[in-house]
């Protein structure tokens, strides 16, 4: 179905109940939200199932629209979520008996017995937002803060390179209808919390410039996670650092995971270096420009035998 | 006059020259470039004036327009600039002669013969796109590109809080038109220099948390300048970090000037405090969340100074 298809759908029924993804991100949360604030604007009742993983930062965009424990839907929807693998644990029951699946990934199962996937959307939140004006006209200011937290969050507050003309102008309508951008941009954005920016000063510190600076690598051990006090969730993004450096060509990130000889890498290149390639020689693999690997050698190990590797890719600045 | 005004008075006439302002940034580069290059496709002779601060990360999105030595305009035109005295040193010699000047800021002093001042636009490259528009009844790719980077740095990505829906909307027709924005936000918004990204772990990993972490003080020496090979151009908007630390409502950076006796600071609040309260104590100023003074005192003579002062606005968490 289209967005305006999808408005009939949800304007001829009831009682719903909107399920996001596991480890959920700003995009499933927001649209989430989103959604049910816009069905209770046109009458309907709607929730979103609570998800256990919701981290601190997006809760409070979040937690007034978590359904009551003895909430019975008539219809089960799930927003920004490929396949039933990705539903939360509290949401495993429902597999199968989805109603309507709203999202953006060319990767969609088709789970179903509906679905509304536009692969060409950079984020669920615009699609969200189209289904709405269909339904109702228009958004309210409440309704486009939760749109702006999942349409900003998905694009990197449209740094990424998936950032679409169509992103910027939903936001453009999201701040037309009152959504309070520079309260969500300074709190997701422009704030970190005190043990990610330590650890990222750590990791910088730490980093090593190999083949004319060509090369960075960066290496996270159980150490420093503990020194820290990061949690997992404060990781998110952290193997971009590396390669964020000018000059770089190809930042690697090596990561200890349970032991000293449990280590994952993750590869980030410029477009002259293919990533997957790269990943490929140590039994991993990717994207052409990210990658990665886990193998069971401690990280002086595993960055003698990365040097070894990029020496090949590298041959004119070898300085191993 | 109104973009279409100025339109109109830019098809009356030939042979222009543009100026940025001093120390330039994205927004008037951007904003004189596209402006040249629109200027160009309605057939018109445009040039902007060689800027001798016009820094790498900025250079190849202007270079192109650079005047020739022996060119000899019949108009002169400003952009982004409040005011004569923040032209450059080599565009000292127009004063007084601006038959034109295009601007954001409510500062502007007025000094052109015709004026096009929107001080409801987040950036200058807002306006010479809807000149443009009015001028050629569209833009191409090239110059969106230049547009872009106006529009984008001057809202740090859109997520400064001076974003508004026209700045959104602007960028997404300029997506639209063919501005490569990939590009674009990798160079500028996702890659920092070697030296600023090793400066910024030595800011982070020498900062002191007091009043149970609201106040977070950053120093910096002119050791860990030279020890970087930080350039002046590199330290902008670094008194930003301390305050984007989660909880720190007020953050706070010293940094050593000329000699061991003479400290600039910078103080950035959330809301809860007034930046320009604190300043006034050690005879300085500014907004009510962005403040600053300077004194000839040593880092930790003036951290001593500051936590006194500080002491008064947290008393209940006092920890020295």
């Amino acid at each position: 179905m289209n967005s305006s298809e999808t408005a009939l759908w949800l304007k001829a029924r009831d009682n719903f109940l909107i399920l996001t993804h596991r480890r959920p991100d700003g995009d499933t949360l927001g649209s989430a939200a989103g959604l049910a604030r816009g069905l209770a604007e046109a009458g309907k009742t709607a929730y979103v199932l609570y998800n256990p993983e919701t981290t601190a930062r997006y809760e409070k965009y979040v937690q007034k629209y978590w359904a009551p424990d003895d909430f019975q839907p008539s219809c089960v929807i799930t927003v920004d979520t490929a396949s039933p693998d990705l539903f939360p644990v509290n949401g495993d029951k429902y597999t199968g008996s989805i109603a309507l699946c709203i999202d953006h990934h060319p990767s969609n199962t088709g789970y179903a017995e509906f679905l509304c996937v536009d692969a060409d959307k950079a984020t669920c939140g615009e699609i969200i937002y189209e289904i709405l004006m269909s339904l109702n006209g228009g958004v309210s200011a409440e309704t486009a803060a939760s749109l702006y937290v999942a349409v900003s969050t998905d694009t990197g507050c449209f740094a990424y390179s998936n950032t679409t003309a169509n992103a910027l102008r939903v936001a453009s309508n999201l701040v037309d209808a009152g959504a309070p951008i520079g309260e969500i941009n300074k709190a997701i954005f422009r704030t970190k919390a005190k043990s990610r920016i330590q650890i990222e000063s750590m990791i910088i510190s730490g980093m090593e410039f190999h083949f004319d600076g060509a090369v960075a690598i960066a290496s996270i051990t159980r150490e420093m996670m503990a020194k820290t006090g990061a949690s997992e969730n404060e990781m998110d993004d952290v193997a971009a650092i590396s390669n964020s450096i000018e000059d770089v060509v190809v930042g690697i990130t090596i990561r200890e995971l349970t032991g000293p000889e449990d280590c994952k890498v993750s590869i980030r290149t410029s477009s002259l270096v293919d990533a997957n390639a790269l990943a490929s020689r140590f039994g991993g693999g990717g994207h052409a420009m990210a990658s990665g690997f886990t193998l069971n050698v401690t990280v002086n190990e595993l960055k003698r035998q990365l040097l070894d590797a990029l020496g090949d890719i590298f041959p004119l600045t070898r300085d191993q």
